[in-house]
C-alpha cells in the first residue's frame, strides 16, 4: 500500500535485465555507445520525428531545468502553471540554469492553465519596453501535477497562443505516458503535431531506474543542449546504463504497459474511494494520481496499517473528527497491485 | 585492449547485483532510503569521520562543480592545476555552478602543483583590493591528470599554504582509490588529516555505474550542498541506486581491490612498455594511466589489431617515419586483464 | 505640465553647483575622496547610525538588486508586493544580481503589502524542504508604487513578520524623502528603529542626477557589497560626482525640502482633480503621485495642451465617449510648479 | 604631480558646461533626449558608421563586461591578453556578466597579444569537444594596460585570426582616444575597418566625469545589449547627463585635443626621465602611460615632494640603496602641464 509517489516504485525487471546486458565489456563513454543509437532510434520512431534531437539526463529536474534553458533567455518570463513542477519543486534549477529567468505563473483548474490567463498575462508582459522581462516561452506539465490530462487539443490552443506570441512551448512530461495512456493520442500528436518544441519525456515515475529524455524536435538547439547538459554536469561518462533503460522503455511498448497499468490502478482507487460514504474527489481522476478526500476515521485506519501516501495539503491534523473529510494524494504506479488497491479501500471503508 | 579511459570499463558484477537487490518492493526517494544510511555509515568509517556529510550524485563534474561552488563565492579564485579537469573538461561547469568564479592557473610538473607557483599566485591575488577577484579556494587532484600521485605530506604542504591565505581545499577525487592504493595512505591521511575540507570521492572510474559520493569533513556546508544538489537537477529521486552502488564499493574493500587491479595493470603496461627499444615514459607512471612514447611503428600495430586508445596530445600525426616517437595516453581499470596488456605489449613491440 | 515621472525633471541647482565645485582639481578616485567622507558622515547623522556602512551608485535598480543580492541566496525567496519596482521595472535585475533568487508576489491594497498575506505566503515557503526555494528576505518600497506610503508602525509589522521567519528586511527607498515628507517620521524611524537592515536612499527622483545610496545598518554585509558593487560595475572611478551630488542633498536639508515641494504639488493636483466633476482617486494620495480617473474629455484637452503623463494602465483607449473615466498617474517633483498643476487642473476641468 | 591615474583628473570645464545646460527643464529619460540624439549621431559621424548602435554607460566595467555578454556564450572562451584590464581589475565581471564565460590569458610584450600565442591557443581550444569550454570571442585594449598602442594593421592581423575561427572581437578602449591621438589613425580605421565588432569607447579616463560609450558596429545586437543594460542597472533615468557628457566630448575635436595633451605630456615626461642617469623605460611610451625605472633616490624626492603615483608592481620597497632602479606607472591625462612634468623631472634627476 504505497501511494506516496511514484518515485518509489522499484524499476521494472526487464530495465534492471537491459541494465545487467549492458554491462558486458567495454563501451565507448559520454553517449557514444552502441545502445544509446538504438534508444535514439526508438524515441524518433516513437515521436513519429526522425530529425529530432535526443539526449539522455537522470533527472527530470535536469530535464527540465536544461529545456527551459536552451529555450528562454535570461530575460525572459517562463509562462507555467502556478502548480508546475518547475516553480514548486525543483529549488529553483530553471533560475538556476536560464541565468534568472522569471517564472510567471498562470492560473487555471485543476493544475490546466486556463487559455484567458494565459493570454492575457502574455498580453502584460514587456509593456513597458525594456524595462520589463519579455515574453520567454511557455511550459506545460502532462500529465499534470493534479493527476489530470490534456488533450492533444488542448495543448495545441495553448501553444498557439504561444505561437501567436512568437514564443517556444516546451513540454514536462515527467508523467507524459500516463498522458498518453489516458488520452490514447499518440506521441506525435501530442508534441509536435500540437506545437511543442521541446519535451522531457520521463521514464523514472514510470519503471526506469533514473532517466529521462530531452527531444528537440527542432535539432538546431542540439549542440547549444549538448555543451548546457555537459556544463550542467550532466552527461554521463558511462551512459550505457541511461541508453539501456531508456532502449528497454520502448521496447515491444513497456513504457505505455506500465503506464496503462499505473492508470488502471488508479482509477480502481479512485472507483472505490468514491464508494466510501462523504467521500469525493478534488481533481478528476485521469492518470494515475488520485486527489480525494474522506473521512478521517478511514486516513486513521489506512496509517495505523502502514499505507503511505500523503495529505495534501500536508498541514491538515489527523486529530478531530472521525466523519471530517481529509483530502489526500495517492500515486499508483506500474507496479501497483490490485490486491494493494482493494487492502486500501477496505482500510478507508471500514 | 581498452585503453582510452577507465570510464568506459563495465560496473563491477557485485555492483549490477547490489543494484539487483536494491530494487526490491518501495522505498523513500532522494536519500532517505535505508541504504544510503548503510553507506553512509561505510563513508564515515573508511575516512574515520564520523560527524562528515555524505552526499551522493552521478557524475565527477557534478561533484567537481557542486563542491567548488559550496566553498568559493562568484568573486573567488579558485587556484588549480593547469591541467585539471575542473579546467580542461568540464566545460565551464565550475564557472556555471559557483557563479563565475575565476579559475587561476598554476603550473607543476606531471600535472602536480608546484608549492612555490601556488604560494606566488595567491600573493598576487587581490592585491588591488576590490577590483580584482579574491582568494577563493584550492582544489587538488588526486591522482592526477597525468597519472602520478600526491602523497599526504604533498597535500598537506599544499592546503597548508591554503590555510596560510584563509582559504579551504577541495580534493578531486574522481580516482581517488588509485591514490590510496598507490600511496598506501589511509583515506583520512590523505583527507581531513592532510588538511582537505571537501572530497569529490570517484567510484564511476572504477568501478561502478555512475556514482560519486561528496564527503564534507566540515558538516556546516551540509545543508548548502543539499540545496546547490537539488537546483542543480543532481538529486535523485530513486536514490537507492546510487546509494547501493556506493554501499558496494565499500563492502568488503571492493573499492580498493579494484584500484589496485587498476594500478598493477598500468605497472605492467609501463614495465613493458620501458622494454620496447627508443620508448620512454612521459610521466611516471604512480597509479593506473601510463602516459609513454614509443615508435610510431609500434602504434600502427596495435592500432590495425583494435587496441583502443589516444594519442595525447591528439595531434600528432600517424603517417610519418615508424621510428619516429609518439605519445600516448593509456588507461587501465579494474577489469584490465594481463591478457590484454601483454597482447598489446607485443604489438607494439613487434 | 510634465508629470510622466519625477525622474524627468532637471537636478536641483545647488547639485549642479556641488558638482563645478568638485570638478577643481585631482581626487583620489573609488569613493576615497574626501566629499565621500563628507557625504558619509552625513548619511549616518541623518540616519543616527554611525556605524552603518554607506556606499553610492548611480541608479535604483543597482541600488536594489545589489542590495538584495547580499540579503537572499541564489535559492531564496525574495517577498515582494506584486507591483513593486524589483518586480515590474527591472528587467529581471533582482534575478541577475541574486543568481537566480525567485520573486515571491504578495497582494495587499494601494501597492502595500498585507500581513496577513505575508504571513501566509512565508508560511508556505519550503514546506517541503529541499525541494522549494527557501525563505530568503523581505523587501518593502517606501513610497508605494502607487504613490501611497507606510507608516513606521507598518513596516514594522511587516518587517517583524520576516524577522520571525528568520529573514532580513530590504527597504525600496527610490522615494524614501516623499515618505518622509509625508509622514513626518525620522529616517532613523522609518529604517532600522522598524526593522530594516538596507536601505536604497533614492536621490535621482528627487533632484539629484543620478545618486542612490546604499545603506547598511548591520556593516558585517559590507565587503560584500563593494565586491558586488565592482563586479557589477558599478563602483565609479571619477567618484567624487556621485559624492558631491549625496553630499549636497543632505545639507541644509535639502533632501526633504525637495520632497515636501514634490508631495505638496501632489496634494494640491490631487485636490484639484477631485473637483473636477465624475473625477475620482484610484489611489489615495499620500506622496508625489497622483492615481485619479477623469472623463477623457478633460484628458484630451490635456495632452491636446502638452501635458505629459501616462494613463494607467496604459491600454485605455482615448478614443470614445467624453464622459468615460480614464484613469492616470501623475507625478509631481521638486520643480513642479504651482502654475503647472493649475493649469493642468484647468484643462481637465473645462 | 598627480600621476596616480588619469581617473584621478578632473573633468574638463566644457563637460561640466555642458552638463549645466543640459539641466534646463524636463526631458525624456532612459535615453530618449534630445541631447541623446545628437551624441549618437557624432559617434556615427566620428566612426563613419551611420548603422552603428550605441549606447551610453557609466564605467568601463560596464561597457566591458556587457559587450562581452552579447559577444560571448556563458561555455565561450573569451581570449584577452594576460595583463588586460578585464582580466586584472574587474573583480570577475565579465564572467558575472556573461554568466561564467572563461576568460583565456594570451601572452605578448608590453601587454599586446602575440598573433602566434593567439592562434595557438585558438587552436587548442575545444578539441575534445563537448568537454571542453568553446571558443567564444577576442578583445583586445587600445590602448593597451603597458601604454603602448595597436596600429590598425595589428588590430587587423588578431581580429582576423579571430574570424577565421568563426568568433567576434571587441575593442576595450578606454583610453581609445589615446591610441587614435598616438597613431594618426581614423576612428573608422582602428574599429571596424580592422575587424572591430564592439568597441567601448571611453570617456571617463579622458576627460568625462563618468561617460563610455559602447559602438555595435553591427547593430543586430542592440536590443539584446538594452536588454543586458537595464538588466544590469546600468540604463540611466536621467540619462541626460550621460548624452551631454558625450556630446560635448565629440564637439570640436574635444576628445582628440584632449588625449593630444595627455599623449604629449607623457612624451616630455618619457624623454625627461630617460636623461635621468640610469633610468631606463620599461614599456615603450606610446600613449599616455610611461612605465620606467629611475634610482630609488629620485623616487624618494618626488614622493617626499607630494608626487603621486603608483610603483609598478607595487611591491617594491622603499627602503634600500638610493641608487637601485624601482619602476613605476605615471600617467598624463588632459589636465597634466608641463610644469608638473618638470617640476616632477627636476625632483627625480636631482
Amino acid at each position: 500500500m504505497f501511494f506516496a509517489s511514484d518515485n518509489s516504485s522499484p524499476a521494472h525487471p526487464k530495465v534492471i535485465e537491459a541494465i545487467t546486458q549492458a554491462n558486458a565489456g567495454y563501451a565507448m563513454p559520454y553517449g557514444n555507445d552502441p545502445i544509446m543509437e538504438s534508444a535514439r532510434a526508438k524515441v524518433r520512431e516513437t515521436f513519429e520525428a526522425p530529425e529530432a534531437a535526443v539526449y539522455l539526463v537522470a533527472t527530470g529536474t535536469a530535464a527540465n531545468a536544461l529545456s527551459l534553458a536552451c529555450l528562454c533567455p535570461p530575460w525572459g518570463a517562463v509562462y507555467c502553471h502556478r502548480n508546475a513542477h518547475v516553480e514548486e519543486d525543483e529549488c529553483g534549477a530553471p533560475e538556476f540554469y536560464t541565468g534568472g529567468a522569471k517564472l510567471v505563473l498562470i492560473d487555471g483548474k485543476d493544475a490546466k492553465m486556463s487559455p484567458e490567463a494565459l493570454e492575457r498575462t502574455i498580453g502584460f508582459t514587456a509593456r513597458a519596453g525594456v524595462h520589463n522581462v519579455q515574453k520567454g516561452m511557455l511550459t506545460l506539465t502532462n500529465a499534470t501535477e493534479a493527476g489530470t490530462v490534456y488533450t492533444p487539443a488542448e495543448v495545441a490552443a495553448l501553444s498557439g497562443i504561444a505561437k501567436k506570441a512568437g514564443i517556444p512551448t516546451h513540454m514536462d512530461g515527467a508523467r507524459f505516458a500516463n498522458a498518453i495512456a489516458a488520452t490514447g493520442a499518440s506521441p506525435a500528436e501530442m508534441t509536435w503535431k500540437a506545437g511543442i518544441d521541446v519535451l522531457s519525456f520521463g521514464g523514472t515515475k514510470n519503471g526506469l531506474m533514473g532517466v529521462e529524455a530531452v527531444v528537440l524536435f527542432n535539432p538546431e538547439l542540439a549542440w547549444e543542449f549538448e555543451l548546457r547538459r555537459k556544463r550542467g554536469g550532466h552527461l554521463f561518462s558511462k551512459h550505457r546504463y541511461l541508453s539501456a533503460q531508456m532502449d528497454a522503455y520502448l521496447t515491444d511498448g513497456l513504457w505505455l504497459e506500465m503506464a496503462q497499468a499505473a492508470n488502471s490502478a488508479a482509477a480502481r482507487l479512485s472507483e472505490g474511494i468514491l464508494k466510501v460514504p462523504g467521500a469525493k474527489l478534488v481533481h478528476p481522476t485521469e492518470a494515475n494520481a488520485v486527489f480525494a478526500a474522506w473521512p478521517r476515521g478511514g486516513h486513521r485506519k489506512a496509517q495505523e496499517a502502514g499505507a503511505a501516501y500523503y495529505l495534501w495539503p500536508f498541514s491538515q491534523p489527523m486529530e478531530g473528527p472521525a466523519d471530517e473529510l481529509l483530502s489526500a494524494r495517492l500515486v499508483c504506479s506500474w507496479s501497483t497491485t490490485d490486491a494493494d488497491v482493494d487492502r486500501f479501500l477496505d482500510l478507508i471503508s471500514g
